[in-house]
């Protein structure tokens, strides 16, 4: 019983299908000149340009990556980087790691979040002083599940821009979301959303791990990361992970494809499974609200309870829950998302995130509960 | 026929058994608490064991990358990055295009190299002044396949800090190389070598592409070219692309198993082949020499030939061959390679490269022979 689709989704058979051919066959350098060479690197662009329809870009603005970290290193470290070095970074306390840190190393501002992980743009619109040069606010939470609303942050950023320009304030104003954890149950369409620059991790939509990508609307530069043989328009060099791009591409269109059937089905999961956690465990506490979240991440605290002990008894009983992100629960930190939306210490270190996903069924959902509800009474007790 | 397994090599089904559990069946993200995630981590892990005892090195001083483009960037700019922003990097003009410019942005200083794209040791000594942090040689070039005696240029550095200790010069000498055309053809022994920093590249050994290492001595100091969930020791976050992983620590394996007898196979149908070249095609002119060569490289330029004619003329015929790296092919521009060491204009765009590998045969080279002179001939006929 795996809920835990928000650390890690198993590839789809058919994304595995759509790499095969690119291992031991096609497995030519796509920059090299002869006709099967040039037929991968064909294949390669074919896979970009179904990416870029995918979100709603040029396929020229996809720039690939080796996963999420790198493409958000890229855009919040090396977005004008020579220009501005006084400048700063707009994001939340409740990005992943990867935002966070290297907003730190870029002059962060960090904006704070309601008591369910909220952003409140008019309040954004208060930190975007003129020394701001990106505002960086994930899409959907990977351990709240809360969702941003990035429509009106895009605004606000339109409208900033605007008084820059009348005000003759040179420094651009770019937004970056980090939508990871969006692909296949939000619309991930980056003209609707409106931003410049957004992340996507293959490893997060049914797709294998390391690859990713970076959205650039074009008119934003960026420097590379780093330097070579000029892949990627130069912005990301280095022999094409080729596999890994098609598997990818894959992954992106089923995702969206089978999106809006599957937010449904979630739904109706995480509505009954919610419903039972607040009737029948003692004292437990959604951190969710009823509208703008994932349809697949329940996350709630249990008064007493040591969520890290239930994580380890629930896996003995082949149950797969996390205590929030993977990479925090590995070194044992408290959660910051928990802690930026205002619990004690206590309830954070409370809190369970049960995460589903497409193999997750009405019937494992059903037998499920009891062992919850057993596990979580009995290390009440303990406590 | 294909002959340019130096711009890339099929994944053996070896290297792909070993990877495919790791897709759709041990998906987990490593860094999650529950059983079957540890179970990959464990799995992760001795794979880096295994890496590390093929190249003679620790477990923790393999930092897995996305390629080798990315560990020559790692090596090369962020080596005590915050300490010593004067100091130089010393490489030689027959890099690959990532150690070129890289260096480039480091301060570099270029060695020259001789005829053959031989560095003379002694004339390197002179060139690390005590502002030099960095020396990164490459321990077999992709275009040439001259190999650098790499002993001797460690023992140099060593003599070096040992001077430096001596009159009280703080700044470090770190000795990198960029080792990707050497796996399976040549000892990657770390220890034997003297190296501090080494790249490999999976997609060069008969591993998938988008995975590479950078060996990184215990005491040299790298600060991370991205931040995130501090995956490998902090120096390279993102969540591990574990199939790759397993899939090149099976690629490595292998290719040290079969060195041997591989080397041995190879350099007989290399002789073969140019000793064909040169007694059957009119004015060719071999440009390596007889030691110090990797086995499976052959590098020639005929007079009046338009090599990338060539090599079209020789892929409508079913055999792939390139004018060079396959980075530069794509450019179309003219091989900075050869203008290092000393072609003219002319025989360097007359240059073609033949790279064998573990499909190549007897069999094979016997057929591509006739093809090899019946396509220059009339080449050169038309010219």
């Amino acid at each position: 019983m795996y809920f835990d689709y928000a650390a890690a989704t198993p590839v789809d058979k058919k994304v595995l299908t759509a790499m095969s051919p690119y291992f031991s066959d096609q497995f030519y350098n796509p920059s090299s000149a002869y006709s099967p060479a040039r037929q991968v690197r064909a294949d390669y662009q074919a896979a970009k340009h179904r990416i870029a329809q995918v979100i709603g870009a040029k396929p020229a603005e996809i720039i690939i990556t080796s996963g999420a970290t790198e493409s958000i290193n890229l855009a919040l470290a090396q977005c004008h980087s020579g220009l501005d070095p006084e400048s700063g970074v707009i994001t939340t306390a409740i990005e992943h790691p990867a935002v966070l840190e290297t907003a730190r190393q870029n002059g962060a501002r960090i904006l704070p979040v309601d008591s369910k992980g909220r952003v409140d743009p008019e309040n954004l619109e208060k930190y975007i002083t003129d020394d701001i040069k990106i505002v960086s606010i994930g899409y959907a939470n990977n351990e709240l599940g809360v969702v941003q609303n990035l429509k009106a942050v895009a605004e606000i950023c339109r409208q900033k821009r605007l008084e820059r320009v009348e005000s003759g304030v040179a420094m651009p104003l770019v937004l970056h979301t980090d939508a990871s954890q969006a692909a296949g149950l939000l619309d991930i369409n980056v003209a609707r959303l409106g931003v410049d620059l957004m992340t996507l991790s293959s490893g997060k939509c049914y797709g294998p791990k390391g690859v990713g990508l970076l959205y650039v609307r074009a008119g934003v530069v960026l420097d590379p990361l780093f330097n070579g043989g000029g892949q990627e328009a130069g912005l990301r060099s280095g022999t094409e992970n080729v596999a890994g791009v098609m598997g990818f591409a894959t992954a992106l269109e089923m995702a969206e494809k089978k999106r809006k059937n599957e937010v449904r089905r979630l739904e109706g999961l995480q509505r009954n499974l919610e419903k039972y956690i607040i009737s029948d465990i003692k004292n437990a506490e959604l951190h969710s609200i009823s509208k703008q979240k994932l349809p697949n991440i329940i996350n709630f605290s249990v008064e007493g309870l040591d969520a890290e002990r239930a994580v380890f008894a629930l896996d003995q009983r082949g149950v797969q829950v996390s205590t929030g992100s993977a990479c925090a629960a590995n070194k044992g930190t408290r959660s910051h998302v928990l802690t930026a939306i205002g619990l004690s210490p206590a309830a954070a270190d409370g809190s369970l995130r049960i995460s589903l996903g497409r193999g997750t069924t009405k019937k494992e959902i059903e037998e499920f509960k009891p062992i919850l509800k057993e596990i979580i009474d009995h290390e009440q007790k303990l406590s």
